[in-house]
């Protein structure tokens, strides 16, 4: 029941929950992904039942129906499946968390809450020194902050490179990686993975230029050319539903409320963008599933 | 299993959730905390399972046996049991609902998402219109910001007063009266509702200066004098734990985690200040129900 | 060169600074502002160089110049001219604290730094204490939060009535006056004075059902009825002069960058609503000073 | 009376403006300071009268005197002496750029209003298009936001590296560095310019490993080893000009208000850190200079 010890390396997808069009799992289309993931774009970790995935909008018997599915298809393809067990009430949080280890998971991971917040805060530096001792299972934690200076003395604690540092910010892995981060967690490895993983390998060659060249093109690459930033991207869960269904072709289906569809237009320029960058495989088939919504 | 149309009036306790010391619910001591408001502070409407009464720190089965509780232990004495049933997952929420209607609460509340926003916000006033139709059992909102400004016009819909408008800035809650308030909502009516109660019938009889003597002296009557407010008071569930104890002599216990228990120095500050009011009663009971956190 | 005590009642209207199209300051109307002003709103005290005189975006010769200018023109007219000193340059503040007593202005007021922040803060309440001592011209304060509970510690330090707490919400008036405002500085009184004089007189009065009725009347009256407030109105200096314009027939010009001129679409519909409510005079007159901008 | 048209290259320190102990500005020191930097920390470019140089406490004569000076003390010694000329009065910001081109300056730059806001923003991306057109002196930007997205596409627009993209944020610019900045403009790099430089030269030479040691050692190594960010450093230009006394032996004088003075606790502190770190020369002279503030 105790989780094995595997390093977490390179990518991991946060995964989105596919839905059917009256807002249930579909859990069919799950063995199908994960064979997208590891295919299509080469990776074979996954973050399961976080932000991405609407883990905190689903009831936790659905939440453990949706770990176990993973568990199941990610065996002996996937690397880590990591299971979010965070949750508003502790005692549910524990009783995810036990049923992740029960399922063969290979690893959980919680975020600190956000209802009721603690009064007394630790950087996460502070955190690494002897969490070893309190949690020997402790692995890792992903850092989702653009303030960097933290993350390096996070590196600086992590010498001997013993758990994994996972940067958070898609947009700017890159500057993680100078830093020291030793892999990534986040929504766009579902359908940028390929891509991402070029930028690693030209980074490990030190070919600045490239590095550079992959990661202006691969921030936002969905959002038209002259879209300002300043209008904050209306980016999100809904968003990456609907661009994972274009690109992969499996139906990811709405968000559930209060997320509302991604709008036609948004999906329209996204397609349209997609396109004229000519690096995403489209496999033609999208019928119904990207609705309009206000 | 409907609603049962009652007008809401007056104040509303939103009410603690008793725990023991190893954080468990107090379920035994319900019974007199419902007698300690009704004759004690001449409260009878209770908010059960809201912020006050970390309700999103249950356990979905743990919510059910609180509201329970309360609607036993309330029948013939409280006008009102209103319950709590926002969630972060909208089924569980669903789920909530129908529960307190098979009880026989009478009333549900929610509150909007803050996990996942909606994108498309409404103000208060356009809620308002029109919303009889879409929910024939809606009674009242209750408005917790102090931009009076949107309460204002909720007051301007709401010619015939048809709604229950309840504050919910206990600080302030005299300024909300003019404004056209109800009622209120509020964690300080379990232990300030006599005095608030006073407060109110001064308004009504349009005694301004007593009112507002009121009102300045049941700002924070449990902070030392010379404390600033400017070092944000740190006053929350925990600090109103201690309070509640205190003042009732029923033991509310230690929040649950994230939450940590009131700091000594907070309750012998608050207890002092309270017996130099001279206005609550004491029942001299406190043992070790108090303790130290950091 | 010591400021005179009277003592500063009822409304005060933080006045506009005209211009010319070409953006240099328009100091032949500010006559018929004055007259404007105690004829038509019967508004007697102004204050002059504050933000929505846009004082800082004058040069400190041109704050000299509109300072004077106003004092003169109110002579014998006006009760209370104050000026606003502040700057980001203590010593230029100094310099037009000095500027200001030799011209025979009532009083001077100063904003809290705001580049730079005094990283020791007090509340409103521990500012009034012992500060007669410290500054025995001290007059009183403008209390522009909408967080009532210091402002009434305010009134409560201030038992014997001795300063003017101005509030400083104009469309929460109401609720500061039940609080204990003496009075209140805001840009709408500039041309909604006689209306709100009408609340304060219900209020006066004890006719709370009147007083509520003006105080949502006098909100935004210039905003269209359906504008949703959650679209935050694009309402500041630009706004209030082309209102101001259409409303008292003085041309107020344009704002200096980097405000920009109100649109013609908010202007046409603010124009609108206003003559819909037909509390206003309309001269007549809008020749060319209103013009689009994005 | 044109700008001259040098490249801007490498570090550039923000310079503080040394000021005697009753407030007045200490030109006689502004020679020495120009030797310290150029001799000591191998810095030959500064950023005059910005927030570190408490730009906008000095009034506009002063402003003008204090350029003037660095521009004399700096000649055949400084590559090139930036005047920042933003004031909150578009006005007084025209005379300052007009007399620091007549002063020799070799640039101006300024920062965008921060009192009234533009309500069009631009993401600075857009700025750089056709910006040459507009303005043929512009020779780059400052970026001082952690959200390096937006500075990586600034990169992108900026092939033929003709503008100079200054990274604005001293503890995080290593991964400026690998986003494509030409440089970094702050306020540690007056005494933290020689030990900066080793970073960049690791950099160029693609020894990633020394330079995160480097960035990692630079992140604020004047505060103790255990001190906590969460509690947020009480670090700014009162700091610095406590910290660069120190380890310069010229003497920066207080802050004007509203800033105080550095505690002696921060100072002693920051001082054991730094020798600690046996980095930074100690001139050994610290007479009377540092003193307590609450």
């Amino acid at each position: 029941m105790a989780f094995p010890k595997k390093k977490l390396r390179g990518l991991v997808a946060a995964t989105l929950t596919p839905m059917t069009e009256n807002g249930e799992i579909n859990f069919p289309v799950i063995g199908q992904y994960v064979d997208y993931l590891v295919k299509e774009q080469g990776v074979k970790n996954i973050f399961v039942n976080g932000t991405t995935g609407e883990g905190l909008s689903l009831s936790v018997s659905e939440r453990r129906q949706v770990a176990a599915e993973w568990v199941t298809q990610g065996r002996n393809k996937l690397d880590q499946v990591v299971i979010h067990v965070g949750a508003l009430s502790l005692k549910e949080s524990q009783e995810l968390a036990q049923h992740a280890a029960e399922i063969g998971a290979d690893g959980i991971a919680v975020i600190a809450p956000f209802f009721f917040k603690s009064q007394s805060k630790v950087r996460a530096e502070e955190l690494l020194g002897g969490i070893q001792e309190k949690i020997p299972t402790f692995q890792g934690l992903k850092f989702s902050d653009t303030d960097l200076l933290d993350f390096g003395q996070c590196v600086d604690q992590n010498h001997q490179r013993q758990f994994a540092l996972l940067f958070g910010v898609d947009e700017q892995l890159l500057s993680g990686l100078i830093m020291g981060a030793t892999g990534a967690v986040g929504s766009t490895y579902n359908y940028l993975g390929k891509k991402t993983n070029q930028m690693l390998e030209a980074f490990e060659q030190k070919d600045f230029t490239s590095a550079l060249n992959y990661q202006v093109t691969l921030s936002y690459p969905h959002l038209p050319a002259q879209s300002s930033y300043t209008e904050k991207p209306c980016f999100g869960v809904s968003q990456t539903k609907a661009i994972m269904t274009l690109v992969s072709g499996i139906p990811m289906g709405p968000p559930r409320l209060p997320l509302q569809k991604a709008t036609q237009e948004f999906t329209a320029k996204a397609e349209a963008k997609l396109k004229s960058l000519d690096f995403l495989p489209f496999p033609g088939i999208k019928g119904g599933n990207l609705g309009a919504c206000s």
